[in-house]
């Protein structure tokens, strides 16, 4: 009875007052637009707005309903908003915030969803004003495609969104985009943006290097054709030009700013390469083996921690329907 | 009317006389089993017998139905066969066709499934007797899972198939295993073996040395914990894991076997690695930008041929189901 009582007492408050009163995207690509049809199927924003540099992606975003009014000018599309989330390329960061820093609405948090923490960070905070919560965050989800038209509300879901706060963030405004993630579908966790430059160079950043690169080798080939690298891809080949077909300026950005991480993390890449370039020469099939071994334990873990399917070849052959019909 | 009779004359013998009269699968493992399935599925073999060492993949491949009897001893397996196809990583190769030389029926083609096709070539040829069609071939196709559960009819379908005939091969016997392998759904080339071992070294072999080799870098660091990279590898590392969980044994007799193939091409890319290396320590953004974008094209060529989906991140995400229903 009790119950009963307070479900009724609160339920016109959260009917009438979402958890935002305005988001403002800031960039209206594949996570821009990800987080419009998430924030939508939640109910947690009064209202949407956005801003994009292309005048094609505004229309475009208008039309898809992502934003009430895309902006062409950053400070317009910051008006009145109480959570503003930058989804450019991590590379736009400063202008962004220089632009919008006298704008910007006391009270309001402003996050992002770059790959990168520890520069991009250097590059927003001295910009925000007192009384506004400045916490930088990267939901760890993504396809290979760009654009307001890549989005949809699920690419969060299950996934894991780090936020790194400064050490003088206010609790409540954390606490709060905690709050805003999780009701996205995702997972959340806190971590020092040194250390999420350092875990993300060995999840993510240097994974597309070699991808982007492996693409690269075997375009350059003399005694192997394109039309034989597309052909018979299936060994193994196609999986990694998956990786290759990002966002190619968002990948730059990402490279550009994390550079330290990155270059530990391939060099460390590039020895135990050697390690195995040696065991190939001089046949040491053990060797090989137990390095091969060794690498399918992760795999398990990855598929029961729910970051991947377990189904064979990631669902993708027609096996997946006989599976799936089980 | 003509064609009627055509059509009812040819019934009988169709139906009772398959396109090879006993098939011999030697070794059950995935590419054996799926060999199986969609040879049942097209009904080109009157029988099927298979061998393998290990007690429990005999006993799993009867109950299966995968084969009618599973035997230990490969001559006991290849008698009476028209079609044995050698199904084990390739390191065994030698040690059977030696053994089963001397019992395989004349006019019988032999051929293989190999990921290498030179170097194996030579461990089987000699054992061949007169009257004995070999022809390697080696169809790219595969998932990262393994045994005699693994396999499905659906695996070939649209997918290459490469053989690798000598010179004197018999040309209705290459002819007719060409169609065999069309019947299983494949599209099918023929070249030498050399050519065959330097493309797989870069569509397939190479980049499964890769993917281990990261998986084996990710596991090995002292300030990024297993957890960490399990909990975020949905950022590019777990597509990687997919490949580096394929069968130790195979891959280890791939990279023993095309040796020289492999380490041309492991040359090429640490090269044009290090090119990107040094572009990301010297801050060289338009570098970064002109390969990441030239890595796109092969991705739509890959996607035109028919060799990967188009659906974003593999089909792999929520948004599958969307994108499938429309």
């Amino acid at each position: 009875m009790a119950q009963t009582e307070t479900a009724t007492e609160s339920a016109p408050e959260s009917a009438t007052k979402p958890m935002f009163k305005r988001l403002s995207l800031i960039g209206i690509g594949l996570i821009g637009s990800s987080i419009s049809h998430a924030v939508r199927r939640a109910g947690i924003a009064g209202d949407i707005v956005g801003c994009a540099v292309a005048p094609e992606t505004r229309r475009r975003a208008e039309e898809l309903g992502l934003v009430r009014k895309a902006y062409a000018d950053p400070p317009e599309a910051v008006k009145g908003a109480d959570l503003v989330i930058l989804c450019t390329p991590v590379g736009a960061y400063k202008k962004i915030a220089e632009a919008i820093g006298p704008h910007l609405e006391q009270g309001a948090i402003v996050s992002d969803v770059g790959s990168v923490k520890a520069a991009p960070v250097q590059d927003i905070a001295p910009h925000m004003p007192e009384g506004v919560h400045f916490i930088a965050g990267h939901p760890i989800a993504g396809t290979e495609q760009s654009g307001p038209d890549a989005g949809f509300a699920e690419l969060f879901d299950g996934r894991w969104c780090i936020l790194t706060p400064g050490a003088d963030a206010d609790p409540a405004a954390v606490a709060k985009l905690e709050d805003f993630w999780r009701k996205l579908g995702s997972n959340v966790e806190i971590m020092s943006p040194e250390h999420h430059d350092m875990v993300l160079a060995i999840t993510s950043h240097v994974p597309h290097l070699i991808a982007y690169n492996i693409v690269n080798t075997a375009e350059h080939l003399e005694r192997v054709t394109d039309s034989e690298v597309i052909k018979f891809s299936a060994g193994g080949f196609r999986d990694f030009t998956r990786i290759a077909a990002s966002d190619p300026v968002m990948w730059r950005d990402v490279f550009l700013n994390n550079k330290d991480a990155v270059l530990e993390m391939l060099g460390r890449f590039s020895e135990d390469l050697i390690t195995l370039q040696r065991a190939i020469r001089f046949g040491d099939g053990a060797t090989l083996e137990r390095l091969f071994t060794e690498a399918r334990a992760i795999r398990r873990g990855i598929i029961q921690a729910g970051q991947d399917t377990a189904q064979p070849d990631f669902g993708r052959s027609p096996a997946r329907a006989k599976d799936g019909s089980k």
